[in-house]
């Protein structure tokens, strides 16, 4: 995790930035009801509590616990509850068994957050400011928070939308405006061009260093691809046809049974899907959703075309309208040339990922503001579509 | 399902007592967190959200739809959410996704059932007494939701002992007092002995019809075996001697890596178990709980004995001290001579599981009271552990 | 396992029974090819190889080590191989992996039994007369090989009739003639009957002892139910109507997909099966065959009757025209009353399978000659459809 | 795949290769017995017969069927049984399956390969000249062939290596000397590299095409890491610290239970192997052999290293001595840059398994001799540890 040498001036900042986002993950989920907090269909989805729990953990075991004294943990069985995937600190709960553990109750989970809040706040207090590892924990920890945040709003989804009765999130959820540019493609010369975080402020370790990379000339789509667009494909018969697909693809297709993407419902003849706001007419205008790395591809293969790569995609951001879906690219996700994980826990963060995984740039509508940039590397395996997840072509 | 040509005269008894038997699932309930009611940690135990959408189902589906000229439906999703096994009646849940469901909620279902009620107490209104039909269904309503009392017992024993703080479902449970009476063995001389259902009031299916069974001479003990003499065995190696077991509980017991019963815990060289009360030190003198049917046999072959018959524990109950636990016999689940199932829905009750589980005979602490009777025939898996269920042995 | 007293006076016939009974095993295998002995399709299936190997590793652990001075052993590790499910005598192979070895050869299997058939003729010469113990264990040994005999006939045709291109076990394989008396009834009165194994000659310890049953009026058929009846209730959509069905055997139907009895397959709207003679057309007047307890519980529910007990059975079997088929009863696999394990080895023979499987009774047109009688107790689980199993009819 | 136009021109030369390659699959397999051509251990590895016979199907189904007029199919049913993986190319048998297929027998195949090698060979006198296409899929059919060459090679060892018995595949199997150069660290410096086939011959189609990378100063090792410097890790519990490994990998390691390379055997302290010549004391000089990407990477992480990428790779070929194992490299297999799916069936040879599999580079002593090259990309998933695949250093 990189962090510029002047964020330990602004520890002023810092509060403030910790409350403003420790807030958004209780406005996130005041719409629910208790029983949607702990539910788990499967095992990619955590319940709800379950990341409240987590992203409080974090501020706590990499905090409050080595740096500030005195500090009382608020139950010591909530490292053995809430740790995830930090083999470092102690044993973890069985990922699939989230599901099953009805306390600590929601009730707990939110005393819990209140407490590790007050305990932040007496810590910030005491600080004058805060030297450069707390500074660089404390921005990491809330870049965690913004992280869960976006899982937060996609597994809720997934909860309320493979439940018979499509209980909506909310009801006046409003939806970005989706309307259609023509598609046209940009174009960039071969050439060395530069990729990875420069500059001052955050970035996770995956995005570093900064290094050259060699392109032949491409060119990029200045848009998505609509849900339009690709109901033609299905239409053209896509799902049927293996020619367009990974040979994992096409296993995927065949075990799976999907024909469309994730939350997609022919119902007497009419396409809908699961939203926010329940059920609701396909709209054609909008960017194509929940689509994984194999229909990703097979749609671009359909149309004699492919995904950019990442380091296409970063060299172009500044030309495209970004920010809609998490974009899938044809790169796998790798280290950077040079890059290091770090020492402790915090190393485990990104490094351990970096295989079986693809590349995915960009941000999503469930993103939380500010959290991204072009340079921010996201990675999901290839089957996964309960991301807000779509389609820009290149060739 | 037997009922006595008298139940239609007392049409206010059954009133009253389906307002007893209705609270007193609430009553179950009462102590529950609402993130309690939603989980499924396991196929077989279901949320007790579900047992409670599932009874009062039973009652809209069969009484008041068919009998109840211009009812109203309280939801018609409800149907497919809250239908178990009944094949008839429409496409149901799949079991193991029960756990899955936030909605509908606590609240929804607690309405749902304040509905059906209100709407059972317009019917009893309506009528000046109930007819043979629907006093017979009624009383099956009311034997069934009980059966879910004691589901709801077990599943929130499961549900609560699964989970790594292990929260008492009730700190001042109050357990049966434990004496334990020296074992002494009771006999019975061979002949032609009669077994089944007789006399009147409510029976089910399977119980019927009385029927004449030849024994040859036998001997059954007058208590069940008590956790200090099964802690005997498990001391002796009884876990890690094959010859103790059938073929199929071996291979449970190398797969599931039990070495005791379910919801025992050896804490720093102390026997403790999961009680309703939370974790405490092994009550020695109550008789042992929680034991599959391999573990019941593997037992009884350990002491040289075996497990009465159900025709054997039928003819010597009244000398019997039972209700403690379900006792594991070493009988099948089979239809007795002349079984016939009823036609439609409710044929489906009892009929169609008669292959591969044994019987149980007795009730146990929680079972609902005046539930049981010695005819009574329950029935479960040779492997499952968490119903309340004890050995006694025969020879 | 009981045996006369007379037996070890009559150690020249055990010595003829012996040739004639282990070469038979060899004649059985005559027609395969060398690749047909070694693949195992499914865990119930065994490849052939592994049938005559462990059939010999039984009279050398049994017979030759412990009672044959000077014994050498064929191959240590063979133990180890063909070992089958013998706790007692050290580790055995996973049963789902035997079909993953290709050595021991079929040449070294074939040598292996030469030397073992050498040793016992050594044996037998050395021995004036066989002592009670060595010749029970060799009535044992020569009972356990017809058993692997019937196993090599239903093995092989699964082998054959799961291979795509059908290959015929022997072209000009001979079928029992099938004759189709018209089905009638024959009435029994209630009373007091005896059954299980009694007089002299062999039998296994689950026949064991002679006991009495009550049994009530009951009628059983003369003769099994036909291929063309069985055509009837699936042209009757018997295999769509949960309602003849056990829960557990409608989760079969449904997980399996299957639409009749194994190795019937609907070509160009013909009926054909797989038969030890290739793909022949479908012999209506032929009991029906390769059906499970499900299927034969199924259709006799659709007929408005029920499968005999194993008591009826055996009472009736004298005037029953048995030996086509195994035929289902209704009755659990369970020990007689007063039913003993053995000690040692030989103990785990049966005793350890009576749980969560079911009795049948006769024999098949698969069994070896003279192995079976009336109180004969065969057992399979409830789905099994390999074996020649078929429906007798009984209320 | 590319060739030269002066191919054509070669007939000649083609039939000689023909010849000559085809003979060399059944020279593979002469010291098989029967029994070792059938089984199947697990998914990934084919029973030989059917490597026999699908390398067969390729001429047959590419060459013979749509070039040679009046071709006689030698049997249309072997379309289904010995099609691999190409989905244009009618039904396939399941792959996991292969094994269960005791016909056709291993004589039949070799019939079938007679066969349509004498056709080949009436084609190929037929032709004055091979045509460019033909001559085209002749060649692949070729390398085609070479490839399950390997397969054979290495499948052989699995089946024979994870029998209990652990038979020799040739008891006088010669193996390359091991003799053990000093490590060393070759520089390179930054620059713009080109990679990617050129030149005349054949290549695969994953090779094109030539493009140009920007690579960053790198240092590559002169050799393999050995089995005593793997050893070191093993007994510095590499398997045992989570930290070195990838999450994935992590979970491969408690998962799969292992604490070594595949083949590894400590018996009474002293580390075996299993070889082509059956168990043998490891040879600590020889370059490690069947470590999988997950275990190629931690030894790496253990060194403070990591592997080469691909680019890195082949640019420094020159300079390495390769050719013992092949060597995992850093990069995801994807399409390079301007890749083209060919059209048809021979088009799902590459491009479909361009998703979560890792590139190696060079040959192995079990590859067929002059089939690689140093543009050839292997490819194989990460847990993959049956190939012979080992790991070289780079920083």
């Amino acid at each position: 995790m990189k962090t510029t040498d002047t964020i330990s001036k602004h520890t002023i900042d810092l509060e403030e930035k910790y409350r403003k986002i420790r807030n958004h993950s209780v406005h996130i989920c005041a719409p629910l009801a208790i029983e949607d907090y702990v539910v788990q269909p499967i095992a990619d989805v955590s319940p709800p509590k379950w990341h409240l729990g987590h992203t409080t953990w974090f501020f706590e075991t990499f905090l409050l616990i080595p740096y500030f004294t005195g500090y009382q943990v608020f139950d010591p069985q909530y490292n053995y509850v809430f740790n995830s995937y930090y083999e470092t600190v102690g044993a973890r709960v069985i990922r699939t068994d989230r599901g099953n553990l009805s306390r600590p109750s929601v009730a707990d989970i939110y005393q819990y957050r209140s407490y590790v809040d007050e305990q932040m706040q007496l810590f910030f207090d005491q600080k004058f400011h805060l030297s450069e590892p707390i500074a660089t924990l404390l921005e990491l920890g809330l870049n965690h928070e913004q992280q869960h945040q976006e899982l937060l709003i996609t597994d809720i989804k997934y909860i309320l939308g493979h439940n018979p009765l499509f209980p909506p999130y909310l009801e006046d959820y409003i939806f970005p405006a989706a309307e259609l540019k023509s598609m046209e493609m940009i174009s960039f010369g071969e050439g060395i061009y530069e990729i990875g975080f420069e500059g001052t402020g955050f970035c996770f370790d995956n995005e570093c260093g900064r290094h050259r990379v060699y392109l032949a000339d491409f060119e990029i789509a200045n848009r998505l691809v609509s849900n339009r667009e690709y109901l033609e494909f299905i239409e053209a018969g896509g799902y049927l046809e293996f020619n367009h697909w990974h040979a994992e693809g096409w296993d995927w297709v065949k075990t799976s049974q999907r024909r469309s993407p994730l939350y997609w419902h022919q119902i007497s003849n009419q396409w809908m899907h699961y939203t926010h706001a329940g059920l609701q007419e396909l709209d054609l205008n909008a960017p194509v959703n929940h689509v994984n790395f194999y229909e990703a591809t097979a749609y671009a293969n359909w149309k004699g075309m492919r995904l950019p790569t990442e380091a296409e995609w970063e060299i172009s951001a500044d030309q495209l309208n970004w920010g809609e879906r998490w974009e899938w690219t044809g790169s796998a996700y790798l280290p950077y040339p040079g890059f290091k994980k770090e020492a402790g826990a915090v190393g485990e963060y990104n490094g351990k990922f970096m295989v079986n995984q693809m590349v995915l740039r960009g941000s999503s509508e469930a993103s939380s503001q500010g959290h991204s940039r072009k340079t921010y590397r996201n990675f999901f395996h290839a089957h996964h579509q309960w991301q807000f997840t779509g389609i820009r072509l290149a060739k």
